[in-house]
C-alpha cells in the first residue's frame, strides 16, 4: 500500500448574512471559493443547502469533488457542538432558535467528514496560524461585530474551556450597568456590540438627540446600522456616532485589559465587521483605554488587526481538518 | 551506576506575617514542618535568613538534611522571577521594594537548588495537585486575603502568559469605579482585597457611621483588621462589617463570573485568608452573584473552598521540584 496522497480541505464560514466557502490545499493555499448569500427565509435544512451549493461552486472553482476533500470544517454561530456536530440556538439565522444536525447533513450532502467549530473561535485560529497572530504562541482574539465574540490561543493551542472559552463580549465592565442582548447587565457587548449599539442610538434619536445615522442606513437600502454605515457617519463627523463608538472603545478597552490581566497573552488580534472596519482608526484610542486598567503596564501585549480579512472565517474553518500546527 | 533514590523536597510560604516551610517525601506526605514569624524590620538578607532558619528546623523535624534535598521551592510575593530566583517590589516585606536574588541566596546556605514562584501560583498548584481542586483538570484559583490574587490551571499546567497571568484581582467590575491600592480604578480588589476593605471602613468611621471593627482590633490587640477581626464582627451582626463584606461578594462574584466566561473552567477554587474564614459562609451568597453574570449559567462551575489551609502554600511552593503530575 502506498501513503495517501494530502488532500485540499474545505471551509465554510456560515454568517448572518452571507456564506463564504473556500477550498485549501495542504499548505494553506486557497485553490478555490464562493460566497453566497445566507438564507433570510425558511428553515435550517435550506441554510445547509445553500452551504453545500456554495462549497460546490468553490470545489468547482479549484477543480476538485467535494467527496475527494479530505473533509470540510464550518465556523458556525450558535452553540456548536464540535462532538456530534449539532448546532443549536443560531438566532440570527431562519427558524434556528432550535438545534439541527448540521454537520450530518452536510456531510451526507457532500461525502465527506465534516466538523464543526464556533465562528468565532476557529476565525481566531484561522489568525493564529495563517494570519495576524503567526509570531505568537498566545493569543486572544477579540471579534467586535453585532456581537462581541472571543478566541483563545494558548500555547499554541485553542482553549475551548467546557466548550464555552472565549466569550469576552461578557465580560462584565460595568457592574450595574446598561443592558445586554443577553439579557445580563454590565457586559462589554452591552457598549460595544453593534446590535447594543443600534438600539442605543435609535433611542437616542427617538428622544430626539440628532444623527444622519439612520439617514445614511436608508440611503443605502440597509435595515441595519451597518459597519459599513458607522464608517459613513464617523467619515461625516456625526456626533452620536462617535461617541456611541467611543463609549464602546472604553468598554472594549476595559474588558480586554481585564482579559490580559488574567491570560497576560502576547498578543491581542481585532477582528469582525467593526474591528476590520475601525480597528486602525481608533487602534490608539483602545490602547489608551486598555492602558488605563492593564495590571502589568510596561509591555502590553501586541494589538493587531486581522489579516484575513473576509476569507478568514473559511480558512480557519478548513483548519479544524489541520494538524495542530502551523502550515 | 545505580538509579538516584527519589529524594524528598522543601517548600517554603513566605507571606506578610509567618513563613511556612515543609519537607515532603516524593510522595506528598509530610515529613516535617516549620512556621517562623516574618521579619517585619531589616532588609530581605534578613527575611532571606529567617526563610533559612525555617527550613532547617523543618529538615530537622523531618531528619533529613538540607543538602541531601532533590531543591527547596518558594512561594513568594512581589514579582517572583522564576527563571532567575530574584524577587522584586515585595512591599509587604522589610526594604523589599527593590530586587533581591533570593534563589541564590537561599542556595548557597541551604547546599541545595531553589526556585522560586508565585505565592497564590504555587498554592494553587498545590490545591490542584494535592488538594480540592483533584478532581479536575482546569481550574481558576481566587486567593481572597489583603489583596486579591488568582492562579490558573488549565489542562493540567499552570498557565503563567508571559509571568503574569491570574491577576483576577484587577479585573474590572466596575468601569469608573472605586480606587484600588493598585492605582487604578474599578478592579475587583478595590472592593474586596483586606486592604481596601478595611481603607473603606476607616473612612466610614471618621465620617461617624458606627461599628465595632476597630474595637475588635484593639480588643485583640492587632493593628490591622485581620480576617479573624472581620468574622468576629460578622458575628456580633455588625452593620458596616457585614455590609462591606456583601459589597466584596458582589465584586467576587462579578469578576469570578467574568474569569469564568473567558475561561470556562471545571472548577473554581476560593482561598486566602478572607478566603478560607468566610467561603463557607458566603459560598451560596457568592454563587448567587456570580450566577447574575454567567453567560453559560445553567452549569456553573463547581465552587470549592481550598482544602490544605495554611500548610498550602509550603505545600504548592515543593511541587516546583515535581514531575507535573498529580501525587
Amino acid at each position: 500500500m502506498s501513503a495517501a496522497q494530502p488532500k485540499a480541505r474545505g471551509g465554510i464560514d456560515l454568517g448572518g448574512t452571507k456564506i463564504q466557502t473556500a477550498i485549501v490545499d495542504p499548505g494553506g493555499k486557497v485553490l478555490g471559493q464562493a460566497r453566497r448569500p445566507t438564507p433570510t427565509e425558511g428553515n435550517p435544512p435550506d441554510v445547509a443547502e445553500a452551504m453545500v451549493q456554495a462549497l460546490r461552486e468553490a470545489a468547482d472553482d479549484a477543480g476538485v469533488e467535494t467527496a475527494d476533500l479530505q473533509g470540510v470544517g464550518v465556523g458556525s454561530p450558535g452553540d456548536a457542538d464540535g462532538k456530534t456536530g449539532v448546532v443549536s440556538g443560531a438566532r440570527n439565522l431562519p427558524d434556528w432558535a432550535g438545534s439541527f444536525p448540521l454537520g450530518e447533513t452536510l456531510s451526507k450532502a457532500l461525502g465527506t467528514e465534516v466538523r464543526i467549530g464556533n465562528d468565532v473561535q476557529v476565525a481566531v485560529e484561522g489568525e493564529y496560524r495563517l494570519g495576524a497572530g503567526r509570531p505568537f504562541d498566545s493569543l486572544l482574539g477579540v471579534w467586535w461585530g453585532t456581537g462581541v465574540g472571543g478566541g483563545i490561543v494558548l500555547d499554541g493551542k485553542p482553549w475551548l474551556g467546557r466548550g464555552a472559552a472565549g466569550e469576552i463580549g461578557h465580560v462584565v465592565v460595568k457592574r450595574g450597568g446598561a443592558k445586554c442582548p443577553c439579557g445580563r447587565k454590565g457586559c462589554m457587548e452591552a457598549y460595544a456590540g453593534r446590535a447594543a449599539m443600534e438600539a442605543e442610538a435609535r433611542r437616542q434619536h427617538e428622544e430626539g438627540a440628532k444623527t444622519d445615522l439612520f439617514k445614511l442606513m436608508r440611503k443605502h437600502e440597509r435595515t441595519r446600522l451597518t459597519s459599513g454605515i458607522w464608517e459613513r457617519a464617523l467619515d461625516h463627523g456625526d456626533h452620536m456616532a462617535t461617541k456611541l463608538v467611543e463609549r464602546a472603545i472604553e468598554a472594549l478597552g476595559t474588558g480586554i485589559a481585564s482579559a490580559v490581566n488574567l491570560l497576560d497573552p502576547e498578543a491581542v488580534i481585532l477582528g469582525g465587521g467593526l474591528g476590520d472596519r475601525l480597528g486602525e482608526r481608533y487602534r490608539d484610542a483602545l490602547s489608551e483605554e486598555m492602558g488605563k486598567h492593564l495590571f502589568v503596564d510596561d509591555r502590553p501585549p501586541a494589538l493587531l488587526g486581522s489579516e484575513l480579512n473576509d476569507l478568514g472565517g473559511a480558512l480557519g474553518a478548513s483548519l479544524l481538518f489541520a494538524p495542530q500546527s502551523r502550515s
